[in-house]
């Protein structure tokens, strides 16, 4: 896809995006499977010639809503890891996942841990992109708290990793829950003991 | 449906076990929403009618795998809910847990986790009956965890009920992690947390 010389995107680009965007909107509602190339048909008003002239199939399309969400999320995640001490940067990080949970009104989830549990068990290559984005995600909170161990914000006695992926896990199962019980609760009860279990400072 | 007199099964209840053995079947493997009728009388080699006699449809049916799953799992967790001390039970429930998700090959996750993933949004009923599995199980633990501070096993400043909650989350996350990697080592890993971050004693 080529861009316009003057930095913007071309027309082609546009489209595109649009497809994406709103196979975004339809897969996270009705999952990848349930998601036609008819349903975007209607979505989008364009011909089915149209969506087969930038994706081969569903696997390229749902592939390019991965990368789409993958470069938000991490944006996000960029963003609530900033701060003035290691602790400050994972207050921030679970008051922010919190935050984003009410804002979607607990409703869609987590995109990465609904592909995870769609489509774990039977699509390798999705799968694999999920895995890549939770690895990325634990790395990134493991150097922040590592960070925080060295400053005496976090306990020491576990290895940064080990809560790392902790984390991780017990925010997506929060996140589970905080959706089920559409309450901002779960996840608040789980940000609060995580705070305490990890012996954060501030 | 009729039991007979000798307490053996009707042939109408062999029948109904066999329709919800394979729904559950194809609905944890294909998700409620994708598995069809059509699929059902494939899967059970029994006549459409048959299957509107015992259920008058897909809901009817969904509750019915779900209510199976419940009395399955809650017969597994109370089994690893006993033990000579609460923190021979704790250790027996995340070990139990553990080597459940290896001997299902890492595959098919938790179904209770599964639904309310795909279904949490989108069906009022299934939600409900899902969340009441979760507030179930998360008590079942808080008993434990509960018996666990008297008895000096577990840490005492936070408490069972948040405890509770948060062992049930980070587990959920983590099998959704252990079947996304196909590897013992993340759901080892959250148990291994789990043990040090409630300060479990034996």
């Amino acid at each position: 896809m080529k861009t316009t010389s003057c930095g913007k995107k071309s027309k082609g680009e546009l489209t595109r995006d649009k497809i994406v965007a709103e196979a975004a909107c339809l897969m996270h509602k009705k999952g990848f499977e349930a998601t036609t190339i008819n349903d975007l048909v209607k979505a989008t008003g364009l011909k089915k010639g149209c969506l087969y002239f930038h994706f081969s199939g569903k696997d390229e399309l749902s592939l390019a809503v991965l990368e789409k969400a993958k470069a938000d999320f991490f944006a996000f995640l960029d963003s609530l890891l900033e701060g003035k001490t290691p602790g400050d940067c994972l207050n921030n990080l679970f008051r922010g996942m919190q935050d984003a949970q009410r804002d979607m009104g607990f409703s869609g989830g987590c995109i990465f841990g609904n592909t995870a549990l769609e489509m774990g068990d039977k699509d390798e290559n999705l799968a694999a992109f999920v895995r890549g984005v939770f690895d990325e995600t634990t790395e990134k909170v493991r150097k922040v708290v590592k960070a925080a161990q060295v400053t005496g914000q976090a306990r020491k006695d576990i290895a940064a990793g080990t809560l790392a992926r902790h984390i991780v896990m017990a925010i997506e199962g929060g996140i589970m829950l905080t959706r089920l019980e559409k309450s901002e609760k779960p996840l608040k009860d789980c940000m609060d003991s995580l705070r305490t279990l990890i012996g954060l400072k501030k």
